[in-house]
């Protein structure tokens, strides 16, 4: 019987565990905190159903990981809309023309979109950078309103000084007027009790998958569990500088810090699930509401507000040198462990943003690359 | 030897049982929750200073009050200034004249301004209601911004219901630019490592007074711990009603839920310890930020988060029919307990909103009634 060993609980290693089970491979998954779900985990405070690090939409276009994640937990039809404080008013974040009307300046805004309405995608993909793509689109004071303050909060520098590349998929004006934020096919929020919880306990559910939490493991210490968990492979869903005690250098993140607060006597505090604060006078850059998208019928709500500036790892900060860093780390760790029997998966392992579709996605093909090769070779020998 | 019991631990029954003390009258102090001081208590979160139930500040002309709370704690020398969301910018609060200029439509609001320049305090007391009052001294686009959105959101109903006798000590226009709230000569924030909570502590500290907490105390009860405590007098500063089983109904206030979040990673969150968010589509009223006043030396910070309509008792509802029915709960426990071993004190016994230097104020006198009362009778007989 072949045993992999997962480093770290997330969703990566609840998919990969499941993954492998259906294929009668067991695993181990060793988790650093007291629960696993990692940042995808929904919890309860005061009653109320509420998600601790922040807002989770699954929205995608993958039918086979949809009908995954609806067979371990149920979906709820939920539809994203997220407002945004403009002026002091809450406005729908992407950008509405209908909204124009309700700010100040709205003629010198109009004038400003028209003049841009014939600049096409394409001629903008060149632009150098966030910044320049987005007045291209928008003109001045759209993006000073919406796009500017927002960015500088959410990464610590100027907008000019980020890439154009991730404003497509981020950044619109809406001249239908349709106020969602995904354009995906499927999309919903889990409809049972515990939230993506439900999702992540389906998923750790499989026969052969054996869950031990408050265990950090490192370097150092792999060895170890390996042989006391008698696996035959490794996969990492860890971050490789820390685990590796920063031999090479660390590598870079932004990070945020969601703190949640329960308020009894409100049924819901805002309008929306999320609430975008561009303004550099707000201390928080967005505040959620996960009610709105769990429809629990109950007393009272929670609001987490989001701070950005952390110490932790959210959102990687896309540079060749860090991209190379990452890379440097996994053929060190190839080295070390040995390239047949160390995998690496999902966001921290290979230091990119990824959404849960995708993070499912991933998993499934790293558990089927591993399958292959057992197929193939059979287990490595054990360490 | 003469003994008080003083129901409700607060800085009511702080000071009182202090000023007893001085004569030599001891005292028991019962406390429902879990720690004495009541809203003015500050605590640690994070190792940071912080106050759980919003802002307080000590600004006073009474020079005796000033002494004796700096002769329980050494006052810091803080002046008061607060911050208020208006269109997305933060500006002062009381409104400055040289904040205008920041505005949309600052032309117009001058002019309504200038036009109501002549219009002298007297003609505006005679104001029919709060609304009213203000409209006379600002004109409506300054109240529609800073005033109305407030008002509303901090008592829940239309500010033209509300009696204009309150308006002159709470909103202004500062033709001098003036920033800060309070003209009080003495003015500050404890300057110990606990805060109010050192105050408290102090005045409890004196000798003779017993305290104990976790004790909940209620008319039914009342006899007994008379007896156990072996007092030959009574003050009460908890709420009436609530003490009698709302026997003749139940005295209405305004409440509100302040809740706060450790951020560990941030020096300052916002420009001042106080920020105003009067617009509708904020979820909060204010936003604390005890650092300002605490001068704190130490990583991170504290921001308590301020929601109105809690069913908790802040601001008592000032109508002539709530303020018949706390006299007629002080009458009915004068019968019951007897005129001469019972006495009123303190925020909630009163059903009065008070700042702290009045409550002391009014926590000495009520001890001082109480001293002249023994000097004269002698202690009332014991239950
Ligand atoms: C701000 C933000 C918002 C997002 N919003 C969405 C959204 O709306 N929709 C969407 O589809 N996706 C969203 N995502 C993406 C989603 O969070 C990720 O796809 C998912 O968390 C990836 O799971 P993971 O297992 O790879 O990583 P994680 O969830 O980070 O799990 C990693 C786990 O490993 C543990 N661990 C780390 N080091 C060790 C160690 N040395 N030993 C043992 N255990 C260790 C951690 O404690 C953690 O539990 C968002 C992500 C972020 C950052
Ligand atoms: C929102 C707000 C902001 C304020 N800001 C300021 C400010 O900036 N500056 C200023 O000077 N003042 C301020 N104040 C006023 C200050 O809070 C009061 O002056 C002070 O709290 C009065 O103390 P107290 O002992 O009368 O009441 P409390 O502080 O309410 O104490 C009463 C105590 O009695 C206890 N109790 C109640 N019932 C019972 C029972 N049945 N048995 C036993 N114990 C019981 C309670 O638990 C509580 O500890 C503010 C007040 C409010 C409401």
């Amino acid at each position: 019987m072949t045993r992999a060993l997962i480093v770290g609980g997330g969703l990566t290693a609840a998919t990969l565990a499941w993954r492998l089970s259906q294929d009668g491979v067991e695993s181990t998954v060793l988790e650093r905190a007291e629960q696993t779900g990692g940042l995808v985990r929904s919890d309860h405070m005061g009653g109320v159903l509420y998600e601790p690090h922040g807002s989770h939409i699954f929205h995608t276009e993958d039918e086979e990981v949809w009908n995954l994640a609806n067979q371990m937990t149920p979906f709820r039809d939920y539809r994203h809309r997220v407002d945004i404080l403009i002026e002091g008013k809450i406005l729908n974040w992407p950008i509405l023309l209908s909204d124009i009307d309700a700010q100040s300046r709205s003629e010198e805004i109009k004038a400003e979109l028209e003049a841009r309405r014939d600049v096409d995608a394409e001629a903008r993909a060149q632009a150098a950078n966030f910044e320049e793509w987005c007045l291209e689109l928008m003109g001045p004071t759209l993006y000073d309103r919406y796009i500017r303050p927002y960015t500088e909060k959410q990464w610590g520098r100027p907008a000019r000084t980020l890439s154009a590349s991730w404003a497509p998929r981020r950044v619109s004006v809406r001249w239908d007027n349709d106020p969602y934020l995904f354009p995906d096919p499927y999309q919903g929020w889990p409809a049972g009790p515990n939230g993506y919880t439900d999702l992540l306990d389906g998923l750790f559910g499989a026969p052969g998958v054996t869950v031990r939490t408050g265990v950090d493991v490192t370097l150092e210490t792999l060895d170890r569990h390996v042989r006391e968990e008698q696996a035959d492979l490794v996969v990492l869903t860890c971050p490789l500088d820390e685990f590796c005690g920063n031999e090479l250098g660390a590598l870079e993140w932004r990070g945020i810090d969601v703190r949640s607060v329960h308020i009894p006597h409100i049924e819901y505090a805002q309008g929306a699930m999320v609430v975008n604060y561009p303004g550099e006078g707000y201390p928080f850059i967005r505040i959620h509401e996960t009610k709105h998208a769990s429809g629990q019928q109950i007393e009272g709500t929670v609001l987490g507000f989001e701070f950005t500036g952390a110490p932790s790892r959210h959102y990687p900060i896309e540079l060749p040198e860090n991209r190379a860093l990452n890379d440097r780390y996994q053929d060190h760790l190839r080295g070390v462990i040995g390239a047949e029997r160390v995998h690496f998966a999902g966001r921290l392992a290979n230091y990119v943003y990824i959404d849960m579709d995708d993070c499912m996605r991933e998993a499934l093909t790293t558990a089927e690359q591993l399958l292959d090769g057992l197929a193939r070779d059979g287990a490595p020998g054990a360490a």
